[in-house]
């Protein structure tokens, strides 16, 4: 290929190939596996990204776009002929304006970077998950990720007010406002919001941020049955009226598993409940809230409504009960093999879901462990499965047992993580012939030539 | 027209033509206008809807969707010769889901009865405005209503979790589903929210609901600069931690004016000051939350953030207050004739920019009256306009006035009615060419015979 294409639009310094590829990496979880691309490009400005995909446009070349590289499903993949656009310099703050309550940021900024800029202002961006440090908000919007938090701020699609997208042709797409209410016309920059790059290239945004809370708190609960969780999630909901933010569900034996490997993680609660549920509530008057919170929970034990509870007395504590539930790793490590989840289905029916298929897994030859845990306020549950082989049979024996009672149930094969290469087999399972033809319309008026993140959903 | 056509799919009841129209109305705020249309026909099944347009797609008759008409912005009109489709018998609601926290409803269930039927599960489908009487949910989706709550709970965008609708061509398109997370490709329900029924017929939804709330505090405050409201919202924001739920801005002459006709609406503060903000706050503590709202007024005025306040003390106290500003007949009958405005604007800009447009109205011959009053948290606020005659021109040289500077701003011409017929011009004032280009080739895609809504928005 010839870089000299790009060099009419970058600076060398912006243009990497040959041995300088072997340095970069195909996944942020498997660093031993260098890139494989035609290139890799480094704009520092919009217009970059743009003069970019005119050439790629005109010379037929796929791109790849590589933010934090976080996703899990395989979205960010390349075969080796491809284009890598990489948006780790389109990395500015530009502008927190706190009347407007809003923050605007390149493609390329970190989450937890985002997290400190808007508290420095006082105020804060919800969104939130395990990966902060390394995701960049180019790709938390092309996947709209969701994380710990979604029960009380909602995913990125709803905190997202402007944005800017490059097109496959090399147009650049900009809605850049500040406003929350704005009807006119199609809203087209939900297009962007979730689609994995296939029909866009992030590379602005404005933020909606919130104002900072003052208090944090936290418990850890035990339960043996599941719809006292559920019964619980809206006694907490109800009567903390906007602060509950945070409501997690981790099964018995993932607990023991999260709970055993340092002190850093030790148990909150004892090993004796099935289900043990992780709430965090935000507000703004620090003693009064932490009064409020230790007599919700006193009555829901009076009442029989939960087994058992520990509240966080600190904020170390508050640390130490969220590392347990965000460091998979202590899962991951564990096992030989793993294989992960990310459903979705409607929460009265997640129980009997999941205790059907720790059952069915258990049966499955070379399956070795199944944890699950989860968003359980938000429907979503996570599992893991640890396997003796890589066996492509064996992984598709699992996945059918994961996924195939999902349709009925009006679940979904990815709640948060999205589609990628991973999941194409079973998008089918979660969306009907009409959607997916409805999908495949929009990417070729979109993307006519598919030279976006080619290969990836469909 | 041959009706004979639709007999093959409805009964003879659900046809409607030549002096049956008569008793049917082009538009509930101006009751005296009769429809004009082919026919008009009264579905009760998504399958009927189908059926319809099926035959109305084969035939090249084009289609415009009545719900409850309470759009403001021409979206539902017609000009004789479309077939009208009504929703008012798509009028079930199918299930309530406590512990999902949902609710299915057809297309044609007013909101009232939506907030009524959440009611007595102890619920609340928070979306609120005036004409919730009339509006019908499928109406509400389509053109992603907003209202007094949007601050808290969003806009309907944000509280729609699955939704069915039928294409122009009569396919099916369903994505039923209570999970608040699916990141399973496209998101392609986005497209039918806030698309005024040009991409297709929404049919069937299902709508998220919070917990009911138990307490519901509401005041009026006093102002004289314009950034002391802002200053005060985020006060207010910042110490309720996710109870404010409403945050009203109405200028001085309106508030004389909204307060003036009767004593149902007799002003709950004097005239004395340029600004009145009308702020509301749901929790779940009738006694600690009313205290806790009080104490927050209290050390506003102390501070000097405000110059006067009045709590509401009973929720009879609330319902006056929101009278005041619901009821915009008391503006509007004042009016020899009217002209409506519903603009959106970063919220550090509007009181400069309202401040100018009052200048700037005042010196037009031909108008009487402005009165300016909105969600002013949402960056969205309504104008009317009072005026002597309806000529063209005098209604062109005040759209100019009002729209001329939103697109330097990153404002929006319409917050939340819709561009419709009326705003079709003004479209380009805060969306550039490359959306409105994406936003058409979408519209070709889906609706390849411009047979949905024809003649709106674009």
């Amino acid at each position: 290929m010839d870089f000299s294409l790009f060099e009419s639009v970058l600076e060398e310094s912006q243009i990497i190939s040959g041995d300088g590829l072997k340095v970069r990496y195909h996944h942020i979880w498997h660093m031993d596996q260098p890139l494989k691309a035609l290139c890799l490009l480094l704009p520092e400005t919009t217009e970059e990204v743009s003069n970019i995909m005119k050439i790629c446009y005109e010379n037929d070349l796929p791109v790849v776009v590589h933010g934090g590289l976080t996703n899990l499903v395989g979205s960010t993949e390349t075969d080796g002929h491809e284009v890598v656009i990489s948006t780790e310099r389109l990395n500015n703050i530009e502008e927190i304006d706190t009347s407007s309550r809003t923050m605007t940021v390149q493609a390329g900024v970190i989450l937890e970077n985002i997290h400190e800029a808007a508290a420095s202002a006082d105020l804060l961006f919800p969104l939130n998950f395990g990966a902060r440090g390394s995701a960049q908000i180019g790709g938390i919007i092309s996947t709209n990720a969701g994380g710990l938090r979604v029960l009380k701020y909602g995913m990125t699609r709803q905190l997202i007010l402007g944005l800017e997208a490059v097109m496959a042709d090399g147009s650049i797409i900009s809605s850049m406002k500040k406003i929350i209410k704005d009807n006119s016309a199609y809203d087209v920059k939900q297009l962007f919001i979730g689609s994995e790059g296939t029909l866009g290239i992030v590379t602005k945004a404005i933020l909606k941020l919130e104002e900072a809370p003052n208090s944090r708190n936290a418990a850890y609960i035990g339960f043996n049955d599941y719809h006292k969780v559920v019964t619980f999630l809206k006694y907490m909901d109800s009567n903390l009226a906007g602060k509950l933010s945070g409501f997690e569900l981790i099964w018995r034996n993932s607990y023991v598993q999260m709970t055993s490997v340092s002190d850093a993680v030790r148990p909150p609660l004892p090993y004796e409940y099935n289900y043990y549920v992780l709430i965090e509530a935000l507000g703004s008057h620090p003693q009064n809230d932490q009064i409020e919170f230790q007599v919700l929970l006193e009555n829901a034990i009076e009442k029989e409504q939960v087994l058992d509870a520990v509240m966080a007395q600190s904020p170390s504590d508050v640390e130490w009960f969220f590392r347990i539930r965000e460091d998979v790793n202590n899962l991951v490590d564990f096992m030989k093999h793993d294989q992960h989840f990310d459903i979705s289905l409607p929460i009265p029916l997640i129980g009997q879901y999941i205790a059907d298929r720790y059952k069915s897994l258990s049966q499955i030859e070379g399956v070795e462990q199944v944890f699950a845990f989860g968003h359980v306020a938000d429907g979503n549950i996570h599992f893991m499965v640890g396997k003796t082989n890589l066996s492509p049979e064996l992984k598709k024996q699992i996945d059918h047992c994961i996924y195939d009672g999902l349709k009925e149930m009006g679940g979904s094969v990815s709640a948060e993580h999205g589609i990628g290469t991973h999941k194409k087999d079973y998008l089918k399972l979660c969306r009907s012939i009409e959607e997916i033809t409805l999908m495949k319309s929009i990417k070729s008026i979109m993307d006519p030539k598919s030279l976006l993140n080619p290969g990836k959903i469909f």
